[in-house]
C-alpha cells in the first residue's frame, strides 16, 4: 500500500546517507538522466525546509537548467526568508497508477519521484535571475514567456530565486502489476491489477475579459 | 507564475505562527471543512521530517479518521524511525488549472493545498492501527479492504503506523482566471486564461496473473 513498497527500481546520484535509497535497492545505478526526466516532466515541486527545528512543506512551482533546480517567490513570502542559505528538500512526485493487489498489504502506486537534497542558494546575478525566470515560466506554461509580457524590473525586484544544485539526489520508480504472495495468487478469487493515472488537460478557459473569439494561440490549445 | 500568487482564499485552522497564511489573506475563516476536502480528495501526500537539521519530503499515501490523518510504512523504512515523535509536516495539494496571464508575472497556478503541522505519534493500539490501515487503503483504492485479503499478523507487524493530528493546519485555494495589470488588459493582443488541469484514471490494467476473463468488479471498474 506504501510508497515503499516492491519492484521498484531506485537511482542513487550521489553516495550521501539521505539520498542512498535504503529500501529494497533493485537498481543502483547513477543514471542523471531519470532525473531530469522526473523533474522536467512536472508541474509543482514540494519544497521541505525547517524552521525551528520542525519542516515545513510547501508547493510551488519550478525550473531546470543543466544541473540546477531553480524555485521563486514574492520577496514578501515569509517561508523564502527561510530559504536563503538553508538545508532544503525538493520532492516532484508522479502518481501513474494504483496498484490492486490481492492481498490488502500488497496494495501500492506506480510512481516516479525525485528527491533533491542540498542548501538553496539565493540567486543575485541579473542574468541568472532572468534565465531562471524563463525556466520556471517554462516549465510551467512552454511558449508563455515568449507570448507573455516580459518582467519589468520592478516585477523582477519583487521576485526572489532560490539555486539548488542536483548534486545529492535520488530517484524512485515503481511500475507493473502487483508483487502478490503465492499463496494469495494460488487462492484465486480475487482480482489484482493497475488502475492508469493520468494528468491531462482540459479545455482552455478563456479570461473573461479577452475580446470575443480571441483565438486560443497554440502553446496552449496544443497543450 | 508562483503559488503565492493573488486570487486566493485561505483556511487558517489553527493561531500558530506557521499555520497562519501570512502572504494575500483573503479570507481568514477557520472552516475545518475545507480541510478535510483538501485531505479526502488527495492520493499522495507530501511528508516532511528532518535528518540531522535537514528537511525531507516524501511522498506517502494517507488517510483521514475524524481529525486525525495516517501515514504508514514498513518498520524497515529508515525513514519511519524519523517521525516518531518528531515534527512532521504533511501536505496535500491538488492542481487544478495553469493561469495564463498576460504578463509573465502574474502567471500563477490554480489548486488547492492543505499544510498539516504536528507531532507524529506511533500508533501502537492495535485497534487504532487497524483502523488507521483501512482508512490509508480507501482512501487508495476505495473497496479495497473488502475485496483484498486482510493483513495476517505478520503483515500487521511489518507495518509501522503513525498519526497527526488535525490540529494546526491551514488551507489555501486559488481558483478563476489571471489577475493582470490594467496596462496589461489595455494593450490587448495577449491570449489570457486557465487551462485545466485533471486528473484521471485510465482503463484498468489487469494482472497477467489473472484468469482469462475474470471481470473487472465495480469498486475498480467503476472509478
Amino acid at each position: 500500500m506504501t510508497l515503499s513498497s516492491t519492484a521498484r527500481s531506485t537511482t542513487a546520484l550521489s553516495s550521501t546517507a539521505r539520498s542512498t535509497v535504503t529500501r529494497l535497492r533493485e537498481r543502483a545505478s547513477s543514471d542523471r538522466a531519470d532525473l531530469y526526466a522526473v523533474l522536467d516532466a512536472g508541474l509543482v515541486c514540494h519544497l521541505g525546509l525547517v524552521r525551528d527545528g520542525a519542516p515545513v512543506v510547501l508547493p510551488t512551482g519550478y525550473g531546470r537548467i543543466d544541473d540546477t533546480v531553480y524555485v521563486h517567490g514574492s520577496t514578501g513570502a515569509g517561508y523564502l526568508r527561510l530559504a536563503d542559505g538553508a538545508p532544503v528538500c525538493l520532492t516532484v512526485t508522479h502518481l501513474d497508477g494504483i496498484v490492486y493487489a490481492r492481498s490488502v498489504f500488497h496494495h501500492s502506486m506506480n510512481y516516479r519521484s525525485a528527491v533533491v537534497h542540498g542548501t538553496a542558494r539565493r540567486v543575485t546575478d541579473a542574468d541568472e535571475r532572468w534565465d531562471a525566470l524563463h525556466a520556471i515560466v517554462e516549465q510551467l506554461s512552454p511558449g508563455s514567456w515568449e507570448h507573455a509580457r516580459e518582467p519589468d524590473p520592478k516585477e523582477m525586484a519583487a521576485t526572489a530565486v532560490f539555486a539548488l544544485d542536483l548534486a545529492e539526489a535520488s530517484v524512485k520508480v515503481r511500475t507493473g502489476p502487483p508483487s502478490d504472495d503465492d499463496e494469495d495468487l494460488a487462492a484465486g478469487g480475487r482480482w489484482a491489477g493497475v488502475l492508469p493515472v493520468h494528468t491531462t488537460f482540459g479545455a482552455p478557459l478563456p479570461c473573461p475579459e479577452l475580446p470575443e473569439g480571441a483565438a486560443t494561440p497554440p502553446h496552449v490549445a496544443e497543450r
